[in-house]
């Protein structure tokens, strides 16, 4: 369950003592210089030092181990395109998104969690992308998919029009990275620790760079009316008829995307091929999959999906209703959950965060519960409603510790704790659940979860 | 082998009407309003038109028609990770990289390019990353694996060091986006038309989020003596042993990287899984994969593939050696070699543009064959030695025409003309052919590839 990080645990789940270098310097001090005898001395010290290591236990023993590299550096290996689309090592196998059992009624209304405990950057590889599925997903023929743009009354669409993907395609294109977070992530904790791993507490968020036509050329291309479009109503041509409304300034400022392009190639089938609407910054049911429609009005809907499901419950008993931005939020993806770390020393302390109202400013990092803080150091670039990758160094001393971040965003808001989000959202939310995440570190190194108030 | 722009081919390679819209603006004005209706609508006025296109063809019949919606919108789809890791959609299996069959004598010293034409934005996704082996591929079992420090004399580094996974995955980490190119792109280009498709002409070209740690940093851990180090040679674990000098100039700047990670998650096997250096700007034979080995020292090594191959055969008979970095070049990626415009009117002129000099500063696509042209919007982000989308409006005019596109960097350098390359450069180099491509639309549409001079 932890992935592919090879510093913390094997993939078995048993913990593992860093194999020790297999050479020591005065070894390897001896061999430099003769660079093509590199692997014949390295393997005899190896021979030499006897089984410390997993490595050295796996070597070839005696005189041939001298005598014998890797078998990969004396034989001719696969030819290209041997995988005309590729695929991971198969020592990653364990790096995948998985669904959590009973989390609903049906597994085609459900979600998979993506693993960023073992992942890099801020891009998400597409085969690891989060699903969430109100009715299943479907593998559509593009050739029969249509897109129609139509008004509540004749009076908001002048030309009301249905689109093939050729027509759309023929459009002026834009091409933008941005995260999509669903509203229920991090739902599972809003009482209680509910979840070992920071794939099921984190892991309904993905980012990738996504390639359309902006929504607002579409509607000027039927002749919107401007003036009278307040609301538009997002359709998808899935079995649940997903349908959401969106205010009509996110669409006149062109950051709404009718998507058919993720990551240089086509959408897949589990995240709306042949088209999504990208709505950057806003929680990720607004994105509807296998998008076939776009109504524009002047009235929030109050679909199913925003009557009903999509709602916060507030402590007295109300419900706020069409909350739909992800606000400032950060999270330590390394170490977390379910890792341990396997010896004192230095470690790179690794995670993401991000914002639906724009870019994140700064991230602090707590390793004692948050009493100190340090900035942590930023990847570049740092764009608008997209993840930012953070990393900061740190040093285990043994004694327990606990690590926390905290994101800011260029409007100045401070991801809350526990304490403060509680004050104001109470306990039985399920969505917008952004508090900071505490990660336990105990004297053995295993990590687990923990809220801090 | 045109990919999966829908836009001008169809997949079995057909010449291909674009289908019209099956409604007409009435016809859809009459059924707005009501839009629960809008698939029996929809149907109902496909059927009422005939056959007029694909989508109405494949569309049911009569009575049925009117009340038959597509199967995806009435029935329970596909569970949540019923494919743990995903996959592009049954749809697209015309967009892979492809091998030239006979480009080399044995399949596992060859390459395998990237499908530009149908492709988007910058991030190119790893299953189509480009291949060049020079003896086979590997799926390396990371545990097994080793990096070496070492100077050429113990002078050069203080403390050799082997490190396994586990150590590498300890120290400060960094993110960051480039290019690679193979110096032998567009190099069947170089003294006529050679291949037909931007596929062959431009696909040694990917671009990818790498993570690794700066191996500035490793070889300070090393204790390198940064005065008398002067250059570091590369070694690959394959069967080629690989071995690239590298200025030391390049790592001391700290963009060189001993990268493990590529976009989000662990290098393919094809592209050095589990380790790879990464060498922004430069030529990617210096991007050493199964990367098992750093060289200190202070002459360059001259290496098989230093002496003998990846150097310039010049005019007078003249080698150019160690001509690494990849200058300003563009082309455009569709329309494109091999592809049809179906029909006179708007298009989306797209393509990409990259410097191993920093960040490109400007493109200018031209419609005539050079002698007019226009500045192209570059998509956000820009980023340094990395591929930059620019995308332009057209309007075709059914007439003959000659689509170009010309990059200048920050640096000020423009993309030359063959006739310019030519004079300093001949015409039997097979490597660093940054000429501005030409592509030829005739008055059926069909575009090719040609040179103009």
């Amino acid at each position: 369950m932890t992935g592919s990080r090879l510093s913390w645990r094997d993939r078995a789940g048993r913990l593992r003592k860093a194999p020790e270098n297999f050479l020591n310097a005065e070894q390897v001090a001896s061999i430099s210089g003769g660079r093509r005898d590199f692997l014949r001395g390295a393997f005899a010290a190896a021979a030499a030092l006897g089984a410390t290591s997993a490595a050295a236990e796996d070597a070839p023993k005696g005189d041939d181990a001298i005598l014998k590299p890797q078998p990969w550096a004396t034989t001719l290996g696969q030819p290209v395109a041997a995988t005309p689309y590729g695929a991971p090592s198969k020592y990653e196998s364990a790096l995948v998104r998985r669904p959590s059992p009973g989390l609903t009624q049906v597994a085609g209304s459900s979600v998979s969690f993506m693993p960023l405990q073992g992942m890099f950057g801020i891009i998400t590889p597409s085969g690891l992308h989060f699903e969430r599925h109100h009715q299943g997903w479907y593998d559509i023929d593009p050739n029969k998919h249509r897109f129609m743009v139509n008004g509540s009354t004749p009076d908001f669409v002048k030309r009301a029009k249905v689109y093939t993907l050729d027509d759309l395609m023929r459009f002026p294109s834009v091409s933008r990275m941005h995260f999509i977070e669903c509203g229920a992530n991090t739902g599972m904790e809003w009482g209680n620790v509910a979840v070992p791993t920071v794939q099921y507490t984190h892991g309904m968020l993905s980012c990738s760079e996504y390639t359309g036509i902006p929504l607002r050329v579409l509607l000027d291309d039927c002749g919107v009316d401007w003036k009278k479009a307040k609301f538009v109503l997002a359709e998808g041509g899935d079995g649940s008829a997903m349908t959401r409304t969106i205010p009509i300034e996110l669409v006149a400022s062109g950051e709404v995307i009718v998507a058919y392009g993720m990551n240089g190639e086509m959408l897949r089938p589990e995240n709306g091929y042949p088209l999504r609407l990208v709505v950057p910054g806003v929680q990720g049911v607004s994105w509807v999959k296998w998008l076939r429609r776009i109504e524009v009005g002047d009235k929030p809907w109050a679909t199913k999906d925003e009557a009903v499901h999509y709602i916060d419950l507030l402590p007295d008993g109300q419900h706020r209703q069409y909350t739909s931005i992800q606000e400032a939020k950060s999270v330590i993806t390394s170490p977390s959950g379910g890792q341990t770390l396997l010896d004192k020393g230095f470690y790179n302390i690794t995670g993401l965060a991000w914002s639906g109202r724009g870019k994140i400013k700064r991230v602090d990092v707590s390793f004692d519960g948050g009493m100190n803080w340090v900035e942590a150091p930023l990847q570049t670039p740092v764009l608008s409603k997209c993840l930012t990758r953070f990393n900061v160094a740190w040093r285990w001393d043994g004694k327990p510790a606990i690590l926390q971040s905290r994101a800011t965003d260029e409007t100045g808001y401070v991801q809350p704790g526990y304490r403060a989000l509680r004050e104001v959202r109470g306990t039985r939310s399920i969505y917008h659940n952004n508090a900071i995440q505490s990660w336990k570190v105990v004297e053995s190194g295993d990590v687990g979860n923990v809220q801090v108030l």
